[in-house]
């Protein structure tokens, strides 16, 4: 084993990092520093100091960065209208370039030379955690305990327990599911199990944070979004903090069946895999963001953005928030954003959230000229003509020198 | 005026076009050809006949062009998982280029030197039906009386047909909205009226098409959708032609109140409108397509037609279906989709049409790499530490080199 | 016509935009403004001024804006690498928006209702002017004689001036030319004349800024350009000014045969047209700062920025400098260009400018890595089986399942 | 060592990978199979034959691939106007593919298990000789001797030739140059010595393919190149093969000084490298067919082809040739090439290939719209004025509401 004398470790306070923290002072011979962050996965993180203490750890760091998560990460993430592969919003991906940040800064601060994860070695987040790491702070050293150990099924770690004297009540209640779930405050995410075949239903008393479309309240439900530069700011007339608005959302979002997503998804590491999501809060937030950009936004930015938003989501999902590319697009998408205000009304029924209203005093939308009415000169319709002419130019010199349209 | 000897017509039926077609023989002292297609709009189109006739129309061409709509024009933009500006499905949009074609071929087969049709200068509809006639005819004249005339009122309208003895039951019931409507096989769309104030909801005595989601049926409905090279072949085990397919996935969508729209789009004549559409078919189409996609498509292939997806929108949306970069585009989309094939099973409910199962011949997804069970070594974790190490490798460099990663 | 109070002319004191003075006079009965400028086109600026007085102009600007000129126009595009259609450095297209700019600041210093140009009907600047202005003023009226009056001949031209006592010596020496053409500290342009058959070579004494490649020295020229932020503060070690540096770079590059290009472009308006063009200074800008990147850009935000540019090419060509889109994508190029500091050798001869060396504090070039001797452990090759095989896996599933590569 | 029978070697019959037949068959006591392929390096082949046989190797396949390198693999490349980081002509990167598939053919046909290359751990073309290799033969085993083997100095190579009788006059005469070299028939490359400090200029004597630009004749070269579909099929009238193109232009443009480049460059597996490169015949086409495109392609299929071009170059650079994403590509791109036909003229002078002509029978160059002289009435430049306004609409709207347009 390389020569590693402290090592800061993401540390949930369940049954796996617990293991991990034993085995890495095992294994390297080293200290070990936890850091359990409260970023709205639904469960206390104060529980894990003494876990930490019972096994041994000193240094222990459990802190709450859902404000920091959701205004530094969520929210810049939605300016872009960010959607990998047309479904999914990201919920996993943007709450690891946090934890990477944090792990690192710990890391300097208590002089450790390394930082060890729970990810397993086929999945996205252990190329999330440590691509952060390295660009934070490339001589770091990383444990990816699950790439390292042969304690790869259930019974194994169970007997490591066992013969460690570590307390299986360790194991949180989640892990009694038969499903390999993360959650934060934007989502909460289901893999394995029946899942694995990607034919089946999913079944409903698998999701967490919704209830069924079918069970939602017969009575729609009408929320008003208040945005500044691109972001949401109050509800309903409320102001809110950034982690106030998403937590209000989900819990709308979760009462009308909202945010519910089924999905085979690519990873980066090169399989195709199965995915169950809620996002209550971040499908409205997405859906109100068109929205109230459809309003406020120039049309040629606007689709500049369309176009660039595959790419910043491919970004973010392989793990690349802390590169210099993911910087050049958020300047480009946030240099866009200075006039997305206004307000959209929504409208969440039975699994639906939809757009019925939005204003703005930044609106571009000019009735004056749209209109169906009489436009008193506003925009002079023979205009339409040489604009059709001259843009037709290229393709009817082309036809007339016999070229085929098809 | 330029000398025009005649002049082939889109005809509706309607008031206005029946105007256009008075208006013709009068102003350029031609002949009119009148074209009336059945594109799903939901009218007869039979009737187009006798009113043309009652008008002095001597060549009338009445013509059902579902199948080939379906076909050749919406099953290739589906293709692309197609939505302009994150939203619209291109109901009005997708349809001009079919009209504009038959146009012109009507134009050579009867020798008429001009074309004319019914849309407004302040649209995108002038705009598609020009591109189109002048890159499949380059020496085509058009005219469109929209921006010519001055019969730019209801009251001026009525009063040209009294004086022309148009009857005014020439009207098409839908004419009685106080929305300016467009419908074909794909959609349905709204405009106009109370619309013009994007912060007001719409009515639901608007929506032709679905039912609201609140008076859907309170049991879901279940579909499976078999795909063959990308397009829906069969619902349910059934084989159906394309514009079958479209049909009945119209009316279970619209029993379920599925695919009501409500947006401001960017026209490319530079101003924002609001519209609202009704797409059921189209919807469930737009996610199925999706679903099997995310099991038998490469993930950089599928990456790369989200890259261009945008453009390819825009490039409909402008009225580029004739042009060489809408061929090249489909060139690209199309040599994607060869192993595109198997079922999705969705679910409609109250407005949602949700994927809950796909499975393919073809499928990429490989239970027993993604497992979260033992692989029996079907995928090296330990390879996960070079992978990651050689992609930070740049991350490194700079910040060892002291630049700073955000 | 309109109702024309005051309009401010892009005047050049040549006897075209002479002829526009008297016409935009007697056609408009309204007030002239003259505003003339320095852009380095190499002509003194100040005999406009007795001119536009003899024409019976009041208000006459005359303005030396070299520096802000490749200040705020040239140095931030080529910060972006920019090439229109791979070949045309935008030498005419960069100058109008500042014309534009300038156009109505004036007319808001000066209480000018409009504004007027000596650009054709058929070609890109009558676009960039007119955009640049509506983007800036809406309300202004913009006067383009080319569209509007009858002289389209040099005969008719020549008589207006005989009736209306306009001395022919107005014309400056450049209207000898059998050549259109227009220059500034970027370049100058050919058009027209016998390059109208793109078969035919452009003869040498068509040139003006550049000897021929033969008639170039024997000996090649070495210079070292030092770059701050992508922008180049030095030559050979000598601190100069924007403008400074392309003059001496323009000087340099054309007594070297460097610059001469001769294409076929696409225009805005859609239509084909060939031009030759010198940009001696602006070539050899081009690549020393692709070169200075090489060096200190990483891989992804160079490869970002290489597929944005052709759109940043195209926005600038087409004269939509104003837009938002621009900004958008000027933030995103700006924001990689921190670190793009260093120098640049460059050999100069007989046509070629050529990088034979770069050197950079900031350079990401490890040689510790990338050597091929003993590298001391700073690259584990082992790492690059698990890149490789992970990249890999994706392309193996697919071919397992039997599908064709090719 | 995993299980492998028999192993096909990309052997150039050098010293290196002689070594690499002696440590497979001791290392993993099986048997290889050698390849050796004219792909227009400028070496013989054949004497690869009586090396592998006094190696002990069996089964021996040298081959002349040239035509098909250059037809199937080089043309279709430079039909998006290919260069990587807006330099370098992929060279080196475009003939992996084709050694790839034949490695995997040649396994196909002796039963082999494996195959192996002579490639470096920190380089680009191990990456690309395997992904070709898994993406054809997805069960294929890959072994890399440099990543495996402790071999890694030159002395150590020549102990083990000692040891194992290997005839050290195997080295080739090109391992006599301090640089490492790859050559095919688009260009040859050199990496490390003094290159490795990217400030030095390369020595003249370390090129080999070209003379200097200050020894090439003082007389220009003029050359006529004619284009079929995108593809150049006969060089001053004389209809040639492929890969006879390339050999002849390769012969003048090296005559001429054309097609050095010296840049540093960024390896896909993460580090900046510094590469000289001559390009001659590559050079030279690559302008010639841009000129001819400038003449036949569409504005919108060029502009495309643009913008997809780094993503298709980047695919190429890395490897992934055998990739449904270059085959999406390269529909796209072969989409827009049916009309690319014509003839361009050349002149090539001490290091610069300059278009000075162009001529197609499918121009859309339309000298009648295009000029400057009377057009009887081709164009109608008021056409323009509707064309700009409507073009402005958003951008006076945004302005109207007091947007900045900066």
């Amino acid at each position: 084993m390389s020569d590693v004398k402290k090592v800061v470790l993401a540390y949930s306070g369940g049954l796996d990092t617990s293991v991990i923290v034993k085995w890495l002072q095992e294994t390297y011979d080293c200290e070990v520093v936890t850091f359990t962050a409260d970023i709205g996965q639904g469960e206390e993180v104060e529980p894990a100091r003494a876990k930490a203490q019972a096994l041994g750890v000193k240094e222990i760091y459990i802190e709450d960065l859902r404000e920091e998560f959701v205004r530094d990460y969520v929210y810049p993430m939605f300016r872009a209208n960010t959607i990998y592969e047309g479904e999914y919003l990201l919920g996993t991906s943007i709450a690891r370039p946090l934890i990477a940040k944090r792990l690192v800064e710990i890391a300097n601060e208590t002089g450790a030379d390394a930082i060890s994860h729970g990810a397993t070695g086929k999945g996205n987040d252990q190329v999330r955690f440590e691509l952060g790491a390295y660009a934070l702070k490339p001589g770091v050293k990383v444990i990816a305990p699950w790439r390292e150990w042969d304690l790869n099924s259930r019974e194994k770690l169970m007997n490591y327990c066992e013969e460690h004297d570590i307390p299986v009540d360790f194991s949180t209640s989640k892990k009694k599911s038969p499903y390999s779930m993360d959650a934060n405050l934007l989502h909460i995410s289901y893999e394995g199990g029946i899942l694995e075949d990607p034919w089946a239903e999913a079944e409903e008393d698998m999701w967490r944070w919704s209830v069924s479309p079918e069970a939602a309240p017969e009575q729609p439900t009408y929320v008003e979004l208040t945005f500044d530069k691109g972001d949401i700011v109050a509800i309903d007339g409320e102001p809110l903090k950034p982690h106030e608005v998403l937590s209000r959302l989900n819990r709308m979002g979760g009462d009308n069946g909202i945010g519910r997503l089924d999905i085979v998804e690519n990873r980066y590491v090169g399989m195709k895999s199965r995915g169950c999501y809620e996002t209550p809060g971040g499908t409205i937030m997405l859906r109100a963001h068109r929205a109230i950009e459809s309003l406020t936004l120039d049309r040629e930015a606007a689709h500049l953005k369309d176009e660039l938003m595959p790419k910043y989501a491919e970004v973010i999902y392989n793990g690349y928030w802390w590169s210099p590319e993911r910087k050049m697009l958020q300047a480009a998408i946030d240099a866009t954003q200075d006039n997305v205000n206004g307000v959209v009304r929504m409208k969440l029924y039975k699994g639906s959230a939809t757009v019925v209203g939005r204003k703005s005093e930044q609106s571009l939308f000019d009735a004056s000229i749209a209109t169906f009415e009489d436009d008193a000169g506003a925009y002079d319709q023979k205009d339409a003509e040489g604009f059709i002419k001259l843009n037709a130019l290229r393709l009817r010199i082309a036809a007339g020198k016999g070229r085929q349209a098809d």
